[in-house]
């Protein structure tokens, strides 16, 4: 089946927001072996939104919008939708209600102009909005199928995935399974290279790498009469991914990032980790604290951004700074010691190290960083050289010093626990 | 001028990338006063590259693509522009040096496939790229403007803002000038309420506020036959603005974030500050040390992410702990005077609260948050209710937490120091 999605918003054409919403509908489009053809933006205008959905439609077995389902005199989908199809817009009784509750709850007056999103195309389905108070549109008709979702992404997600997503399934006649394998420490041409004949070769499952901060993520994906058919296929594939790959170098599969990936295994293990960090000046704690729970396992993070901090605070010696530099093996182990001390935490992961655009010497050029490990059998560091030579990489090279931090930590306490 | 953007890459159409190009090709081309009429996204597929790029020429004066430029089969944008133009691909000797020197840099082979980049329509102009191998196209034939870009954001931007935006510069007659007013701590409806009439009666300058992460940024976008006329129609209108919402609520203008403003103001004043951080992580440190340079004002941030961490490195007395729990206004004042000391800085800032999504009670619910500060003079606290009442909030509280103690930060030194 053929889709295309179709954003409206003058806000993306002036390129105020970025359209999230055609990647999320892509990504869960994919998911259901729906092909997305097309993806187009037009603005808060009558005659090009017509234009657009007439074309849309006329290629396509699924369109899916977002936007311009609000109270407001430019939110105009709804009603160029149901001119298309010839259709009236009638009052859903239903959605009327979730309006006039969602208005008392948040103290808001019920006005005419809020209660035009209680108006649907006539023989459409109200899809419920339980982030905001427009509903979302479910119209199949002349064997095409339209939905309409609001613009805000908090508001559109939701709805896609609890509400749209089932309807839009039925649709579909086979199940599709797609697992992820997440991989870190090894370059995407390597892994590609690795993956080159089941890539080329598999039709069902196949095997797609794609690479993005630093990762590489191979998406493995079945369509089968069943999930259980689906799965069965896809497991012997992952498990020679596995071994093609390494164990060492996956970080997880179907996990969300390398924070929720190390936050779980130190549940696991019954540890606890905390952080020393200068280069990367909060972005690891940051991240771990990203993950609900986290509080579990890591309590103290220390981001020491000058030497007075890193001797003061973290112990780490005036002997060490002096005569290794900031930027140093040395420099990073002490930290990364320092923080498992002054918290008692089992591991203690630091960075440091010259992210630029400012600070970098021949000897010690922006990109060179070193990540530091402390367990009770060993303080360690790495040298990293993240720099790829252009731009402006300062959140780049910490963002991936993050990352590497992170993978230490775990790749340490798979060594010690079991995978 | 009316333009497309059109984005070719099955990356995008399967959602595995976000499509950052069109927001920022969208938001230069409107600086320039062209006005983007659509965006849209088609995969690596010839026959549908030609169709869209047919259509977006014949409905534009003009069109920019991103993405196909590189050396694979499947790159087909350079091909299939030069098909519909009825122009031969040539090689361009200029870009087959820059080609050649690059892959020499990075220690890389010289291969026919990478040299297929270095092939452009005939009577057309390169746009160098300075970070990869791929160039742009430049190309100017039958009263129609098409200029082909890279996919790679690193490589596109650089491109389009030094090479190609002056070449569509001189397309354009009138010059564009905008200002952003960045607001903190005044919601959208409130800014939008009290700047009414200057939006809905000026059109020249134009007034258009819009909200994102909780700050609302005003647009003052002035066209005139020179720079200087603009920015003389555009003066009054900002000290309007100014009077209307008062400065206390202007963070800055034209700075790019609430970090970058209080890092200039502590470095005009002289100051340093510290970080507690509970609720947010290291968020704030983070943010905080994103802005290159902020190590002359930045020296120490503290995760305590535990009570234990509180007592035992900010010195938060256990007394405050038991008596009042660590989501309260004495914690948050005392997390802040503690880190304040702990780093000898002039201001200390810190937050405490319910990120949820677990944790949450009747008497303290989920994004319930204190921000606290602390100068030789005072240590205080306020209090925030930052949850929208749905969806998965975490990362949104953490990150309005943090910005309120940026904030906060920057509000105190405007009372201390002046604007």
């Amino acid at each position: 089946m053929k889709a295309e999605i179709l954003c409206v918003g003058t806000e993306i054409l002036l390129g105020d927001i970025v359209n999230t919403n055609a990647a999320f509908l892509s990504r869960e489009l994919a998911k259901m072996g729906i092909n997305v053809y097309r993806q187009t933006v037009v603005g808060d205008n009558a005659n090009r939104l017509k234009a657009s959905l007439r074309d849309a439609l006329d290629k396509n077995d699924i369109v899916i919008t977002s936007g311009g389902l609000g109270p407001t005199y430019d939110d105009l989908t709804k009603e160029t939708a149901a001119a298309l199809f010839g259709l009236e817009l009638k009052l859903d009784e239903a959605s009327k209600e979730t309006i006039e509750n969602f208005l008392k709850m948040t103290h808001r007056k019920i006005t005419p102009t809020l209660m035009k999103q209680a108006y649907l195309p006539d023989g459409s389905y109200a899809l419920k909005n339980d982030c905001g108070t427009a509903p979302g549109v479910y119209l199949e008709k002349n064997g095409k199928v339209l939905v309409m979702l609001p613009g805000p992404p908090r508001e559109l997600q939701p709805m896609f995935l609890n509400y749209a997503e089932p309807k839009l399934m039925k649709l579909t006649e086979k199940t599709m399974v797609s697992h992820m394998v997440h991989i870190f420490d090894i370059g995407e041409s390597t892994v590609e290279t690795q993956l080159r004949e089941m890539m080329t070769t598999m039709t069902n499952p196949t095997v797609a790498p794609y690479a993005k901060d630093g990762e590489v993520t191979v998406r493995v994906t079945a369509f089968a009469d069943s999930e259980t058919a689906a799965e069965a296929m896809i497991k012997p594939v992952i498990d020679e991914i596995q071994t093609i790959i390494g164990n060492k170098h996956i970080y997880g599969i179907d996990v969300p990032n390398l924070q929720t990936a190390l936050v779980q295994k130190l549940k696991a293990c019954g540890k606890k980790i905390a952080t020393a960090e200068s280069l990367t000046g909060g972005l690891i704690s940051k991240r771990i604290t990203e993950v609900s729970g986290s509080s579990e396992v890591f309590e103290c993070g220390i981001c020491s951004y000058s030497n007075r901090i890193k001797n003061k605070v973290l112990g780490v010696p005036q002997e060490t700074l002096d005569k290794y530099t900031e930027y140093s093996a040395e420099t990073a182990a002490a930290m990364a010691e320092g923080v498992r001390r002054l918290s008692g935490a089992a591991i203690g992961i630091s960075t440091t190290g010259i992210a630029g655009p400012g600070g970098g010497t021949d000897e010690k050029p922006v990109g060179l960083v070193y990540v530091g490990i402390s367990t009770e059998h060993k303080s360690d560091a790495r040298e990293l050289h993240l720099s790829r030579g252009f731009g402006d990489e300062r959140e780049l090279i910490r963002y991936l010093a993050s990352s590497h931090a992170l993978y230490l930590a775990l790749d340490e306490l798979k060594d010690q626990f079991g995978q």
